[in-house]
């Protein structure tokens, strides 16, 4: 635990990826393949029962197996071991013919799959949030700003959909990806299925079914692509998040736009920290970091690299985590944006129309050439006070047209 | 240029995604954005034609307009400039209605439109050039290492297989990429294409038809989720590509397979260095850290945010290069894949058939239970002088087997 | 708590590190800070005394603190706010003049202080281990790999001593950062000290006396290079003992050195996997990538930025829980380094005396130019057959030299 | 070439790093290898004089090295080679004892000391300048923001001061780093010497003294830590100027304070785009990033690893040359630093005193406990009017103090 938890970290993923979970997953992967090896005749069926038993019960608690677990340097061996001694003589017959990493990797399936479920779930819902949003607050006029300076007007709602779009593209991602990801691995020692020769292949794909995983005809042992893959997408989630993060941080930053609890000051009593949108970006970083070591993993050796493997098992749990952190302060976010118009007014008029320069130069494109009309504009611009604003520089600099009208933001705001 | 380029670089991608061609792409978006709006009655189609022939002559040296590049923050201001001079009166009409960010990332769709494709090919061959390896020397007999340790037989095609199979899910992963990655830009100042509005979907319709080229709803200008799941793409190809590599360097360590043209010492006359498996680990790290980078710059601030385009625009050409310069060295390494069955025996023969434990415990199965077995295949492991050979411990202490037969390697290679 | 702790976590830095210790620390900085006012004349006297019992008690747990941390996106002001209340009327002195940033980061400082303490101690030791090592094993012949391939002679000790020699930079490195690591915070809401001015100088200097820390002049609220460097050499540190790791896990693959229990295999009887070795490399990896991201948060926007701090305290924590694991991991590795004589002599006998090739040059150039001298062992090299050894190929080509006896490895092992 | 060159690369350091200086850095190291080696006896007087002139003259051109380059795997040898092909039948002697790594690493050690020469003097220089611009502009009152949102005042002074102070502390960490990483490298093939044993220490000392560098006793063929730590001050050196970069981003967002000439657009004639300063926040990222790849090197196989090195040679090349352009950029950035007091005054208006909430607190607390006077601000700060100050709610919620005098930014800025 850290003391920050409460942001950076999630309760209902951490029981989803967390050590529990990943013991109580290895053995139903066990038990799985006990059963369908009995089905197939690989093992006694007797046998199947009593590990299926067996591994019915509660699992140890992650502490009593840390030892065994260091010693073996994979979780799967001490887990293997703790059931063939809990169910008897017949427990002989658990793992038969799978290497650990096979019961380490369809365990990491279940786990994922379930971790997945949760975060497709609240993506989905966050879209439809921030659909709300968009509904609710989207026409409130904001001024654009690129490269950090005011350009031209938008609206909120162009800038809820600019975070909204990727969140679809994420869900299509992860249905593609998903196949390639949530697979059982049984491939045996070698990779080569040489135990169970000639029936690894219809034993693997028994399980695939019983367990509705993929089964892919070559080892995954060590081409780790699925794996790599789905670190990206979470980084890719976290990112979008993130950028959603800042936009909000830069909103607050003048009160234009409010989200979120406000975290207060030990010594200021003013303050209205945007905590949960500063930690989107802290963890959209952090993924984007945790994803370059990840894909360092890619680089296996032989037939199973532990050193390869020790990096995939510390960095893939935190990235689901912070995954799952995001989408909730997200959602937490988004229910609660709230635009201040006195705030976006005043900075607006604290730009005095500048932001209108490129509709005033295509208004009076329609008359003259481009290059003239930028001249005019430009000319317009250089000349207004502090005080003045662009539209009131060109009643002066290029009179006959209704400046006000033409240069009124929400007549301006496109399609957005 | 650096001095490694003949290794690290690769010519044709160079070229693809170099500066000349960046020049020449955004002069072709710009081409095409004319022809469009003329076609629509949005300029006049004397200015597009113009245009058109403007940008089809040769473009300025990137040198020439590196000043002017650096003073704008982006390359497409210069490009828009310049082709404006280049098209006289009538130049005013390139660019109407875009910002520069529409030029430069529908040019780089078109430029990653090529390199995917060079990139595509090549990962396709590569895949043949391993089936076909795979078809010579699959039958070869190695040890397969877990954990860097012999663990059990298996053959030079099951390790091929295993470098194999992600190419093909690289492939796939590509085409359902390419859509969301190799898009138009053209959205205007603020995202909202306020300019050109109500026609700007339109237009934005017809340009991606000639370009051939999709056209989101949504501006990508902010949300950068394309850019970075296509660095993620070439990073789980050099990734793959670096795990083929890491396998090379191992095998050619005790000479037992050999790939590529062996690079020599200045000081040491018998060493032939495995330095393009070498470059294929050194690619992977590369890519698998600049990932993390480009990651970073999905926290995107507002409607376009240059410090986080910056890190695009170094980063990702360099992934591309990478990816690249590993797929020709790859293509090098397998044709050239030779294993060295006097070393590989050699090997085997120093493992004394410890490797065969496995098996050896799974024939003992047949006839008693497991945990049994182990033990019999312990005591002899234990009992085994440092000459001897498993199969002949278990002729002393588990007789009556035909364990030199049993044992065999070639007969526990599996379905690999 | 994760299943491979047992590996990848350390009991003592997590307690030194941890939650519990975080919290103790900001209590302690609170209690030293009122101490110094009352001290000053700036706080009551009594009101110092009762801070100080009150931060004496034991810290409120962690989890209780939870919510309201994340709520502040801070855990000094729920510690701050904590003991105000435990303190009762006079609390309200408690903290007085800082910021939570201020209690934040010399909490941060204290624990720290304790976590490098006992970094250096395994340091310290781990070098002399080796230097152990190296006085029992070191002139133990081995064959150099350059490029993985057999190079030249070299000894066990002077492998030892490459791993040694960085561990002495090490030291002295962390004994100039300390300085500017281990460092008070009292610089208030802006960072000028304006509550407190004119005696804040002052007062953190007291502060700095008192906790035995140093006293910046300048606020490192927003400037974190001294926290990015103590994670570049925590990185070193793990860095160097990776390599140390990489070199073991290739020692055992043809077992010529081993190293730690090995881990065992639950298929495989025959396995002893270099588990612990392994480990050292995903540490080095792990650390080397957390590294990147913490770098990331050196951009730290105004006077202290949230999301900026939120990547450091995710990070730093386990990057050094990750150093003590590592240290922790290689002592134990060190203690147990056991050659195999045999193993070498067996991989030495299969290289054919070829890795003295460069010893044969350098021998044949004091009679004839180097060119030549080349050429001849080239001509023996080639014209050596598989069972062949170089010595016996010279004997031939270039007869009249005591060619066994000049090229005898442990003639030519240098000054390793 | 990229087209950005302009702002990410920088001419001078360029020139410094690049590919023919590499190769001059080379031929100076042979030649004083030459020479060295000529004073002690080890080569004939006349070798080295005709090595030395053969490196005096003119280098090929890297391109014409490109091919064999790419097949040793390293840069030295391809120098080697043809240096004694210049130096005709005495160029045997060239390179005489050492392996190219040698060769490769005492070249790099040259470069690197003109190339930090050049960043020290930038260091110096911008702070300097720092300086200056505290001095012109140091007394201009800021609303300090934490969290982004505003805090309480600050100067311009004391923003500027937290950029400068890191400056000093990079100065003294380079002073501590360059004699861990200004190295010669001679330790021949294997790392032991032997081909010059006994002499190979006194000959690397004489080396080191030619050379003015320094000669530690252990090989640091495979012990990395010296380029990893410098990578670190190099990043640490970008990531303070990307802080700089970010609150200048900030600053010029609302026009506060403009520094550096503002990028234009292509269609926004009134835009002004902090072009240098994003850059600068870029740069911090790319280098950070680039450190996390860079580490993952210091795993380093055997005696020397090619993989290792590729990811060195890759990475260290474009580290130092964003060092430089973020230093270039800085000074621009710092020598224009021009604060918009009318602007600033707006922002502060608009705030409406609420920043001065903490000293309100501050003093209220002479007369009253201090939660109690948080209580007093609190309801002022809950009573005002959107057009209202604070000093104004506070004269009539906690009259008879002169709240507009208390309360003047400009006596509220502390020590900064």
């Amino acid at each position: 635990m850290m003391l920050m938890d409460g942001l950076f970290s999630d309760d209902a993923l951490a029981e989803a990826i967390g050590p529990e979970a990943q013991l109580a997953a290895m053995r139903t992967a066990l038990a799985a393949l006990a059963i369908a090896q009995a089905r197939l005749g690989i093992i006694p069926k007797e046998a199947a029962k009593i590990i299926q038993d067996a591994a019915g019960r509660p699992a140890p608690a992650p502490e009593d197996l840390r030892d065994q677990i260091a010693q073996a340097g994979i979780p799967a061996q001490a887990v293997i071991k703790h059931l063939k001694a809990e169910a008897g003589a017949q427990g002989d017959w658990a793992g038969f013919g799978a290497t650990s990493q096979d019961i380490q990797d369809t365990g990491l399936s279940l786990q994922l799959r379930g971790a997945l479920s949760l975060i497709e779930t609240r993506l989905a819902a966050l879209g439809e949030t921030l659909d709300g949003a968009r509904r609710q607050h989207g026409a409130q006029i904001m001024p654009a700003r690129t490269r950090s300076q005011i350009a031209a007007p938008t609206t909120l709602g162009a800038r809820i959909a600019v975070w909204r779009a990727p969140l679809a593209r994420h869900l299509e991602r992860l249905a593609e990806l998903r196949p390639r990801v949530l697979c059982v691995s049984l491939y045996g020692a070698a990779g080569t299925g040489a135990a169970l020769a000639p029936r690894m292949t219809e034993l693997r794909a028994a399980l695939a079914t019983d367990l509705a995983l993929c089964a892919p005809e070559t080892p995954w042992h060590a081409a780790r692509d699925g794996i790599a893959e789905l670190g990206g997408w979470l980084s890719l989630v976290t990112g979008s998040l993130g950028k959603m993060g800042a936009d909000l941080v830069l909103m607050a930053r003048d009160g234009e736009v409010m989200a979120g609890r406000g975290g207060g000051s030990s010594t200021m009593p003013q303050k209205s920290n945007p905590v949960a949108a500063e930690a989107l970006v802290s963890l959209a970083h952090l993924n984007a970091g945790a994803l370059g070591t990840l894909h360092q993993a890619l680089v296996h050796a032989d037939e199973r690299d532990g050193a390869a493997l020790g990096i995939e098992w510390q960095i893939l749990p935190e990235m689901i985590l912070r995954t799952g952190a995001a989408l909730r302060l997200a959602e937490d976010l988004a229910r609660s944006i709230t635009p201040h118009p006195a705030r976006i007014a005043a900075v607006i008029a604290a730009d005095g129309g500048r932001m209108m320069a490129e509709a005033a130069v295509f208004h009076l494109c329609r008359s003259m050439p481009r290059g003239e009309a930028e001249a005019v504009v430009a000319r317009a611009l250089a000349a207004m006070g502090e005080t003045e604003t662009l539209a009131g520089a060109l009643e002066e600099s290029a009179p006959g047209h209704d400046w006000a009208r033409i240069l009124a933001p929400d007549r301006n705001t496109g399609q957005g």
